[in-house]
């Protein structure tokens, strides 16, 4: 069923798009995170106003909670969650490496204990896949080994050899399965590290699979050194494939990871901080919380087409957020998702016209004027 | 501007209608209460695709929060928050009662500390009078004194004279600021004394209002007590105004207070009970918490016509409040405010065919069933 096309490039920056059982989805583009079935605050009809193509769901919060005896009652995350749009699910291993009290990893697997109520549980390739097609995700993505920065080069090149054997583990069981909707995404690894980075991809294309992501990416490490890791990763995969950089990142990263190649993302940045106040326009961000905008009657900013926006002054938001007014989180939300999504939607435009260079030296021009 | 139309009687039930410079509220109804600018967790949208007719404003919050400054940049409330229909606002008397952490009452006014940073003020009955007509209220309500209960007659007899006495001023005051879209309501007070509440409402009413209010109720007393107050004060206003009653109540409250005549009610119980995970049904309530629903497919209540049931389940709507999701008091405060709503629009539509005895029959009997 997954189908993925290129239909325009601009230097390395690229335009695609790819098809699932879903609806279809124009690249390059950004993913909102629905960590626990819901990109928080958001209903499904505020996601489609957004012009949301395509959500997340964490596979590791998900399992926990509500657990897919819950969800399979709804044959999927979709009906459970009221959203028909496609989903994209991650693997729950970044989680368990964040978010989980201990957590062990074996060739077996990796073994965690909840961060809810430290309850042991089991994550194999294959108990990841299971997991993955009982949320009836469109893009299952395959278990990897996630290490922290810094890491020397044998625990890089030990999670790199391990990520490739898991990802085998992850296409055999997936194929196993027999055919259905669910496309499968390898993950590159590789750590800090330029050749293990090529090594890593050049296993993981040569295994098979729908798109190939690069994971390992923004875990605390310079941002010089991961846009040098990116550039390694994106340089050296297909041309056909979709090619996902996980977890990253500000609007700077997108547009110079598109710049090099990336075709999709995913990121908390625009709805965490969208609930810490932090709201974000062309000319960079600014905290709604500061008293400067106590009296202020413009929008977040002028010209945006956004809900929150057409309809509200900074003055009333700066109001709701220092109110913890539960309205804040949504307007807040919606703008900070329509600032990432139009980004995105401007750069497919760019590049389509053959003037992503010029796009990129005016994004940053206008966030210099102030 | 203000214009009260009886439209229709059964029994005591009355159905009516007003006409307010920002539309026309068909009575019996109820208000949803937006403390603070917002009903908690909801857009204008919302409310408007809920039927909310009128909404109501708390003047304590808004005087403390934005404040009127920042209001009065916004030419009043309706254009600060994007909500163009009607408002009440309260006179922030029961608030400074309920929330202030100290207060005292002098002839002048009451002084309070602000439940928030401790700051004295003053508020009179021409200040009260003021910031409503700074927030842009079209029903204003006269400043009263509250007081606890139980209380004695003394304390009874004073606050119902100061009552009198401060609504004479709050009508002085709005009269002398000329006329305008702004109509205001008088407030009966008078404890639980049979004779002080007669009195009150004869003092009031001899003021001359737009509407009046009944004041002092759901203040701790037993419910047979509330509702005999009720009783006295309803069965003595005059019918061509219409009678508010404050901050009430449960739904058997609300069947029960139209039954005695009384066209408004304003009660946090629809919204902040959602909040609690506190569903109201025709059978009944029910806390979405419980294991019980875990795996329920079906929706708050079969047949509800509301946004949250024509999309989510019980085990949805439980995964969300189990995981403090920020869209579970969204969805759960649209289906309470809809039965709120539409137990109003159906007593209207009961009266309107002089069924209200049935409706009422009816009414507890399907609550009886489970």
């Amino acid at each position: 069923m997954f189908q993925f096309t290129l239909t325009g490039t601009c230097g390395r920056a690229r335009t695609g798009r790819f098809v699932t059982s879903r609806g279809t989805v124009q690249t390059p583009i950004f993913m909102p995170v629905g960590t626990l079935g819901s990109v928080k605050s958001l209903s499904p009809e505020d996601l489609h106003e957004l012009g949301a193509q395509i959500i997340l769901g964490n596979t590791y919060h998900l399992y926990l909670r509500p657990g897919c005896d819950v969800i399979e009652r709804f044959s999927g995350l979709h009906r459970f969650m009221n959203w028909d749009g496609p989903i994209l699910t991650d693997s729950g291993g970044f989680q368990i490496f964040s978010l989980s009290k201990l957590f062990k990893i074996t060739e077996e697997g990796t073994t965690f204990q909840s961060h809810i109520d430290g309850s042991s549980h089991l994550l194999t390739p294959e108990k990841s896949m299971e997991i993955q097609r009982c949320l009836g995700s469109d893009i299952i993505m395959c278990l990897d080994e996630c290490i922290p920065y810094p890491a020397n080069r044998e625990q890089a090149l030990a999670a790199l050899e391990r990520t490739t054997r898991w990802a085998q583990r992850c296409k055999d069981y997936h194929e196993s399965q027999g055919p259905g909707p669910h496309a499968l995404f390898g993950i590159v690894q590789g750590g800090m590290y330029e050749d293990l980075r090529r090594r890593s991809a050049e296993e993981i294309e040569a295994i098979g699979f729908d798109g190939i992501a690069v994971g390992g990416l923004s875990v605390g490490e310079p941002k010089e050194l991961m846009m040098e890791m990116a550039d390694i990763n994106l340089g050296a995969l297909p041309q056909e494939k979709p090619r996902y950089v996980m977890g990253v990142g500000t609007p700077e990263d997108l547009v110079e990871l598109v710049n090099l190649g990336a075709d999709m993302f995913d990121c908390v940045m625009p709805t965490r901080n969208a609930r810490n106040g932090q709201l974000f326009t062309s000319r960079g961000t600014f905290n709604i919380k500061n008293a400067t905008y106590k009296y202020d009657k413009s929008p977040i900013e002028e010209g945006c087409e956004c809900y929150t926006c057409r309809n509200y002054s900074r003055a009333y938001l700066r109001h709701l957020y220092a109110s913890r007014e539960l309205l804040s989180y949504r307007l807040n939300t919606i703008h900070n998702l329509h600032y990432y999504l139009d980004l995105a939607g401007k750069m497919r435009e760019a590049i389509g016209k053959g003037e992503f260079d010029t796009f990129r030296k005016d994004f940053y021009s206008i966030r210099n004027t102030e």
